[in-house]
């Protein structure tokens, strides 16, 4: 727990160790998106601060919350009578962490190298900062998570084996001149062994380190209680034996991605080959079984978010709120035995709420939902035995404006168009991104964020090489090709402050269009299986060929939903919901 | 000229010097794309080739010329009798030049360090060739090119001054940490002191290295002959002098670009920064007169091509070749004062010759234009005291199949969708790219070339980084996000080999569009003032507001060129070329 005496007490240490701040990033030695309770307590404990990002600055007499927009507000309430300054990142005339850093001179500035990744490091290095690894959690007292048992993927579930997937590594990663592979992301060590886990909510990954050599074999370092069989051709470690592996096996030539890596496993390498593992390219395409699951899957999905539509519209006017409906939206999905799980914390908004971009209904903190508001924002996803999925639809629940009609349809014209390009070979995200914005661009209207991302199978949803944004950012090496077999979800909106926010989000499959002598053309497959409201089209700005693309989809909704439907109301529902547009 | 007996020479020589191989590049010290017949000399005196782009590759046993498809067959003429060898670069399962010269272990490999640059040869060294600097030039004797005199810009053609210009560029350099600036690209030199010459066809470039720096003061170094004034705070060299030059100030922090400095210039560098001139953005972006003068001198250069349509029309029957329709155009050009070179050496061409995109008629190899072909595709410019222009029209001649109609009517799609494209700042050429191809890749077609590329100011017709391509090529450096002031040229097109080629370009100004709460954004203003033929378009592939936009392009056309017209009967032809179309 947070007392002001915490911060004290390491202010002494950083005094007696002549360091001049202790850094804190929301991270592991992953490099997850999202990090355990384990990994969180360390922050915590300096800082009252409970949001999902953001790093902890302390220097020898203050300290500092760097966080950015989404948590402004929370962490200004959280942080009263803490001590802590807020520094408010992307604010006008606010020096970013490094910058600050470098400014006052915060050097020596003691890092846990295990969170923080060696690219991150020599950023720092480069800017003139001298960082040293220091570790303070124990400080905290953190008590590791219960050790979660990992799980097999069924053969049925999986194209590939583990050994054929390791094999392709080795391979991969010879050509790039070395004899070892060190993957350290939880997802590519889930990929490659066919095992899912439970260390992080909504992530089923496990705590864990992979290295794979034809020289030295291959060997997992993991919890020994996590898991209860072996791995053909993989020893099994205790997690914390990497290191002294590393040290035995460090003049090896071995593969390490510097933008994923920690810092103190990179260190222990001396012949680090530096380079994006291989796995990372061949989570994101799927193979034929992944795909066939998938779909099936979809379906699933699509009938839940179906049952939670008519749920919306029968009970809009009891008085229940966001959250409320966040909770019966789970209990749909889990109707199915295959959800174990959901694949984030479900963003279900009305009004104001929607149109933050990030805003999600806790226990806590809610609005009601009525149709005084226009819209409800759903943007929610599960984890099935047998694929990801993350849909948004925004159900109408009062009067539209002219204002939102329009919004919604151009955000419909948007996916639409994604939707139906055909694109060379060699086309990125980068490539097809304006085919969603130019709508809203030709407005004067833009969304912060990218179009879209890769979504994983039976893990991350937000995953590999397949980003969907209209200009570079390198630090995510998310632009690669659009190759068939990848999955990406499109997501593009509207979002008006204060009033509203509108967003439809679909997951493409890329297929194979057509092979010419100009080169080879691909295609989108829309996997996601769910009605798009249309009463609040406005059918002007469409032309006759996107209603026909609608109408088209709309009789795949059908098609696939049908089946799986015996109640005949519910049936009627989804009637109601595909029927066709007349053109 | 070439011998057979000049190679020998040669191989003589390396084994003489314990050297694999001589390789020699159409290349320049100053990696212009264009070089001089002095620099020329010395491959043609190994080679008969006489393309312009190739490298000759020369072993002690044996010669290879490297050559890519758009000159296999002249290449296959030429090096007959000669005893080389052509390597079809590009042809399935041909090794290209560098894994060539690895796979063969060709190394040490002499090369003259003049002629190819830093980035290069460090990619040779990274792939275990170890490269020897060499300079067997003097074996050609090579005459040096007359020296031509350079000539100043009237402070009317240029909005800021060259010591404006410097000082911005020091301060930039300052920034990347340095305290001088090596410029060796010509038109880059050329930019910065308000200067052009006349040392290589098409580019009013003159030969010549620029060294800035607070610390060491101004430098031009360049064949004194050339120049017969005073440049202010610059003090004048003569060209060779660069090297003594750069070894007593070899200390000095000096940025320097690895892409295009040639390799023996950086080594004399102790210091060298490394990054992108600061010249190569700010010469990208035309200010206030630069505009003003293009406008003017593009209506000029629309004027010529009127004319030249006119005359096409009115000779069509006479049996003119397509050299002869070159030297029209050109005369047409010529008739302004202003007009001092053309920007490039035209390309007419009919039928199959059109579908070859690089083809050139010369007075040599020509076709026949009658009306036997359905086109003449004529893609030209001019350079003007006042700008530089690139141009293409595709004439109808013939009778055009439903097939030729067609694709014109998808070409021009192209066109007018990016011309219409209004972009976030931040927007690359690759984020609108798609605007112009997604007619052609829905019919699984694509022009192997990009959409189009930054045109020069009175300088090369290829120019900058606002690059116009679906996917990145990294060492083009031609990626940057389009921002006002740039001048791009778009040019779609449709190729059918053995059939017809189409093409319609025209150069595009950025300018801002709007501001709002979401960002700046951007949009195009045509700046390119010739008819388009509508006589092969068909009007059901082509919506209202395509038609519009065609329109409002021949209105504006026609303003700008009426107000340069006294004759009647080409006023009228204007009226009939720009007739407003029924929608």
């Amino acid at each position: 727990m947070f007392d002001v005496k915490n911060i004290q007490k390491l202010q002494k240490i950083l005094k007696e160790k002549g360091l001049k701040a202790y850094l804190i990033f929301t991270s592991d030695p992953h490099n997850s998106e999202y990090v355990s309770d384990y990994y969180l307590a360390e922050r915590k404990y300096f800082c009252p601060f409970t949001g999902s990002a953001g790093q902890v600055l302390i220097t020898q007499e203050k300290a500092y919350l760097f966080a950015d927009g989404r948590y402004w507000i929370q962490a200004k309430n959280q942080l009263e009578n803490s001590n802590i300054e807020l520094i408010k990142v992307g604010d006008v005339g606010v020096l970013p962490l490094k910058e600050f850093i470098k400014e006052n001179k915060l050097y020596p500035l003691g890092v846990n190298f295990l969170n923080i990744t060696e690219q991150s490091l020599e950023s720092y290095k480069k800017a003139g900062i001298t960082l040293i690894d220091v570790d303070f959690s124990y400080l905290a007292e953190a008590k590791e998570d219960k050790a979660q048992k990992v799980f097999k993927l069924d053969d049925d579930l999986v194209t590939l084996s583990s050994e054929e997937k390791i094999n392709k590594i080795l391979e991969e990663s010879e050509k790039q001149g070395a004899s070892s592979n060190l993957v350290t992301t939880l997802d590519d060590i889930a990929f490659i062994l066919n095992i899912r886990g439970r260390d992080i909510p909504r992530n089923p990954v496990f705590y864990s380190y992979l290295y794979l050599s034809k020289i030295a074999g291959n060997h997992l370092f993991i919890n020994k209680e996590k898991i209860d069989f072996s791995i053909k051709n993989v020893a099994i470690h205790d997690y914390n034996e990497i290191f002294t592996f590393l040290k035995a096996h460090k003049d090896i030539k071995t593969l390490v991605d510097p933008l994923r890596v920690n810092a103190r496993v990179y260190s222990l390498l001396n012949e680090p080959i530096r380079g994006r593992n291989p796995s990372y390219l061949m989570k994101a395409i799927k193979g034929k079984k992944e795909i066939e699951n998938t779909k099936k899957i979809q379906a699933i999905d699509g009938l839940a978010l179906l049952k939670f539509n008519k749920y919306l519209d029968e009970n809009l006017l009891k008085n229940l709120n966001e959250y409320d409906y966040s909770e019966k939206l789970e209990e749909f999905r889990k109707e199915s035995s295959l959800c174990f799980d959901l694949s984030f914390d479900t963003i279900a908004s009305v009004g104001p709420n929607a149109a933050m971009m990030h805003y999600e209904p806790t226990k806590e903190m809610h609005s009601v939902v009525s149709d005084k508001d226009i819209e409800l924002l759903v943007d929610s996803g599960g984890q099935y035995y047998g694929g990801t999925t993350d849909t948004t639809r925004t159900f109408l629940i009062g009067k539209p404006t002219k204002e939102y009609i329009h919004d919604y349809t151009l955000t419909l014209k948007s996916l639409i168009h994604v939707s139906k390009a055909i694109f060379l070979d060699g086309s990125s995200g980068q490539t097809i991104d304006i085919l969603a914005r130019q709508f809203m661009w030709n407005e004067g209207m833009d969304y912060k964020c990218g179009t879209g991302h890769g979504v994983g199978y039976i893990l991350n949803v937000h995953e590999g090489p397949n980003g969907f944004r209209y200009k570079k950012v390198p630090e995510r090496d998310d632009q690669d090709p659009i190759k068939p077999g990848m999955i990406t979800t499109i997501e593009p909106g509207v979002y008006k402050e204060n009033k509203y926010g509108i967003r439809i989000e679909n997951n493409l499959l890329c297929v194979p269009a057509f092979k010419t002598s100009d080169g080879e053309f691909y295609k989108f497959e829309t996997i996601t299986y769910v009605p798009i409201e249309t009463r609040c089209l406005d059918f002007n700005l469409l032309t006759k060929e996107e209603i026909m693309r609608l109408n088209d989809y709309h009789e795949l909704v059908y098609n696939k939903l049908s089946e799986l439907i015996k109640d005949k109301d519910l049936l009627n529902y989804l009637k109601s919901k595909t029927a066709k547009i007349k053109i």
